[in-house]
């Protein structure tokens, strides 16, 4: 069977490989460089706003061509320049070791090392600086945060973490939902009758679509996002997209963010303008709209402040700047009151899969 | 096979008939005092502070013996005797339809009714009381929060859920951890080669562990809280005591509140006085204690003002009155510092595993 690998495991094999060879490269140039009496540097591309462009092509943000240096020779650049070696070295033994670390793990590890990071966030924003340097998202690094979402559905899925390769699950075999960790992230998309992927912004929501059977009624996978979308579930919907095929629709409440959760697996984020892997350009935000709000006569709840707030903000960003995405943002501005996917529940605990779930997948297929 | 149906089987359908009865009972009394032109009331025990009392013998709180009138006949009492009255009637009919909801769904659903709740805690509130009322708790009532923790180790399960009946899956075969949704909840605990059961409050740690194979290395089941451990992980835990006769240990954050997520496995919180089934009297703490911070010489964080509040507060609680309880938060509040489980991450990813956790595992054993 080893000699037999399968395409994914294969693809996996040579990017681990290719990540290695490009850390190995980093460290090369630097040996170089004192060889050469010269001071070691990182020309990383810029995440500053002003390099940040929407690509439409693309149907992404992505980084422009500005560069940033961080140097050795310059005082006010050799904290990072040492902070970002060393989580290069570090994350060069993570991945040899097949080990996995969060976020929280790579500030503690770097105190046996001396490395000093102020907090969390100075870490956090060095791995960012890593995967912007070498092209390779966190998860590659063995690097997970600790949010994590879950999957339910006809998937029969392959592991390739040490003591489970070749073994294989249905993730339809345990209804409470899978959750998308290291194991599954990484784990080969084997088979599956479903034609469809749902993803869902709630976990109550989740475990109601498995009671009523919406994976069976709908041929669907079913996503629970667990609010905005981690990015390993992000990845995992692109998968679903691209190797299977899959069209994927959002469910998510009715306000601004809800709205926003949809872009960003539609379209990812600024934040994320350095990686291409987590998008799903064609998937299909079915609601809750703002113009759902009346036509489906759902309770409604007040916007605060900030929900209005950012509806300014997002009014700014180039992917609301026509078609529904706009409609909406205006309608929600008009309402100024949103409405949670549980609303339905006035109507009778399965009125959701029953009757809305139904008329906007019609609906989508027109959009 | 139905004839031959499995203990925990029997008494889950046992326990649905017992609450079904109990509702009915209710439900007869209401139409009997109508009959009798009498004003319905309830007679709930009363969950106000001065009738909460911590029982030595039992090891958790209590309610005392107030009780606390809701009646159809007082004009301050109707609005809550009229909620109520309607929350019995929809929990009969989500039981007696086996669908289940979440406490959010329960706030919109009374709208369909045109009961009035003014907002979420409202609703939250009176579902306790129906609690309190019937001695059961909510999980009975099909009612279930979104928070959700997760499982992993050698444990077989059997689903009682409709169209999982009777289908086995073990625990081990997914190394994400398998979420602990109404599904296991509900299952029947079938066969299980572990000796130990080790829950540990975050995420990252619980994937280390399966990643490290403490599994297998300390025949564990490991169960990750994220945070502090909700009602459906706790009764979990109570069940892996009792049902399989499985010690409990305690892994979380060296500060008060991961001491107080190990006080809440073992003796309930005050909120829950009314119910029975979700505390572990014999489950250990096994750390991080304020005194391993020193020993293990580990970075910490300075306390906030709420942590040292926090540790004033429960100076108060009787179960903090004596013995390594008490000696841990007179540490923690003369250090003035906390640190967390990631802390160990400082001396290499793996020595929380292989150093800290068998040391104090071989400790427990004195405790």
């Amino acid at each position: 069977m080893k000699n037999n690998k399968s395409k994914t495991a294969k693809t996996a094999e040579a990017r681990k490989g290719k990540l290695l060879l490009t850390l190995k490269n980093q460290g090369l140039t630097i040996y170089n460089d004192l060889e050469n009496g010269k001071f070691p540097q990182f020309s990383i591309p810029s995440r500053s706003v002003s390099n940040i462009v929407y690509d439409k092509k693309l149907r992404q943000y992505i980084l422009g061509n500005s560069s940033a240096v961080r140097s050795a020779r310059n005082m006010s650049q050799l904290r990072s320049y040492t902070q970002l070696s060393w989580l290069a070295f570090f994350v060069n033994r993570l991945v040899k070791e097949g080990k996995s670390s969060t976020l929280r793990d790579i500030y503690y590890s770097s105190q046996a090392f001396e490395i000093d990071f102020e907090d969390q966030p100075e870490s956090d924003n060095i791995i960012v600086d890593l995967e912007a340097l070498l092209s390779f998202p966190r998860e590659d690094f063995h690097i997970f945060p600790e949010e994590r979402s879950s999957v339910f559905g006809d998937l029969t899925i392959e592991y390739t973490v040490p003591g489970y390769e070749g073994k294989r699950v249905n993730l339809s075999d345990h209804p409470d939902g899978y959750l998308i960790g290291p194991s599954l992230s990484s784990a080969e998309l084997i088979d599956t009758s479903a034609e469809l992927v749902i993803a869902i912004e709630k976990g109550g929501l989740f475990t109601r679509f498995v009671e009523e059977k919406v994976h069976k009624k709908f041929k669907a996978i079913i996503v629970d996002t667990a609010g905005q979308a981690p990015r390993s579930t992000r990845s995992l919907l692109k998968r679903l997209n691209t190797e299977l095929g899959l069209p994927v629709v959002i469910l998510a409440d009715g306000d601004v963010y809800g709205e926003h959760i949809a872009m960003v697996i539609k379209s990812g984020s600024a934040n994320a303008a350095h990686l291409r892997e987590l998008t799903v350009p064609d998937a299909k935000w079915l609601g809750v709209w703002a113009t759902d709000i009346e036509k489906y006569k759902l309770p409604t709840i007040p916007m605060t402040e900030s929900d209005i707030k950012r509806i300014y903000d997002l009014q700014k960003d180039p992917r609301y700047q026509e078609g529904n995405w706009k409609t909406q943002l205006e309608v929600f501005l008009k309402l100024k009151r949103k409405a949670e996917l549980e609303a339905f529940s006035k109507y009778g605990l399965t009125n959701i899969t029953d009757k809305y779930l139904p008329e906007k997948l019609e609906l989508s297929k027109s959009l």
